[in-house]
């Protein structure tokens, strides 16, 4: 799928559209997608919450997963480890996804999460399960 | 710190009150937290997206530490990592939180996420860093 | 399987043998694998590796679905991660795994890691997929 | 610390040497171990068993801190996860390390463990927490 495709997609998707997550941008083994920061996604201390970096992390798959496959092909998360490594407050989020291994049921990917000026905020291993046969 | 001291803090979390989490029931070892599922926590499934369930286990723990220790001694998640078991669309989701060590430097939980008929969505484990000296 | 079959098999997984793993126990929901503590199982600092921590639980997982399933049905780690708590340098290590889903592709489970004074050591969540069609 | 420094510490080192670790390259951000490959480390199936690569994805971060920091921080395994992509039998493994943040607390790593063909059989994150004063 293209990146028009894909954005065409996100307000389907009504949690992504809560957050506010666009796809920024299509690579050879995954995408990126960006989150502007708001004061909502905060948790009491006036940075990012931990959950709104694990759905990044979570998301950055997904679509790569459908840019890869198709939307014809379901998908979903079968499991997730993220190690939080900066907080962020203000400016954009990105998330990087990587896919390292995408066999006939399951998937697995990394994916970097990282702020405006490049530095990584978290970084994630996400496994997905194909749903309904492999295409 | 009392189950109506806690329900007073939710409100002061941005994110927790945009997801609509409430403390339900202080435990020996934790406490437990509720979301009512909403549409716009959904994917594109109309399921709860693994985001929101993320959120709910790291919530869900770092209530217990508030709990435990009090507002005034902060702790930052430093990893978290879950399985997503089953889907959960409608009703309420229900986080409990089992604190496994709490050192001079880290703690250390289980959390499992249920549904309105105790059917175990997911299940965590999450480790928080204190921030500043232990109290 | 019975604990006198599930014991006969040990000796026929090579890195199994070599850490002394023994199947102690059968319950219903998993099984309570042994590991007595030989020096050649610690790190420099006189503690049991991490490694050797990590192996039992995947071992503990891992013979549960053989209890459960029978040898002929074939299942493969996908993924592990676990929580160090507590090192444990002399006696015995225990290894309880509770299969806490097992679907038609994937099996997780929880395992904890215990010394001989019932102090948990570590705690873990494995999955396994089927390899082959499930039994 | 150099190559020699560090492969003069692996004898010392209980665990690592029954498994025949060796150190061998020096990065910019970690270190790669190597691991030849004996029927004693495989399981039933005749693969390197789990534990053996968890060990090694370990063992690669811990060495990694030791040479940025010296011999005389200790840093003990917090916590561990890792995502199995493909068995391996013959020939070597190579865990390599990449330090991700080094804290005053907290270190966390990504470890790619690889076979002779380069192909990625593993990816772990690991984070350990050094012990006493950070120096």
């Amino acid at each position: 799928m293209t990146l028009a495709q894909l954005r065409q997609m996100l307000p389907h998707m009504p949690f992504n559209a809560l957050l506010g997550i666009d796809v920024k941008e299509v690579h050879d083994d995954g995408v990126t997608i960006e989150c502007p920061i708001r004061p909502d996604l905060w948790n009491a201390t006036g940075v990012v919450h931990g959950g709104v970096i694990a759905t990044l992390a979570d998301v950055a798959v997904g679509i790569s997963l459908m840019q890869k496959h198709g939307a014809e092909q379901p998908a979903t998360t079968v499991e997730l480890k993220l190690n939080y490594l900066r907080p962020a407050g203000k400016g954009s989020l990105f998330a990087r996804a990587h896919l390292l291994k995408t066999g006939l049921t399951l998937a697995v990917a990394r994916a970097d999460v990282k702020d405006d000026n490049d530095n990584l905020i978290a970084t994630a291993l996400v496994t997905y399960m194909y749903v309904g046969r492999r295409r």
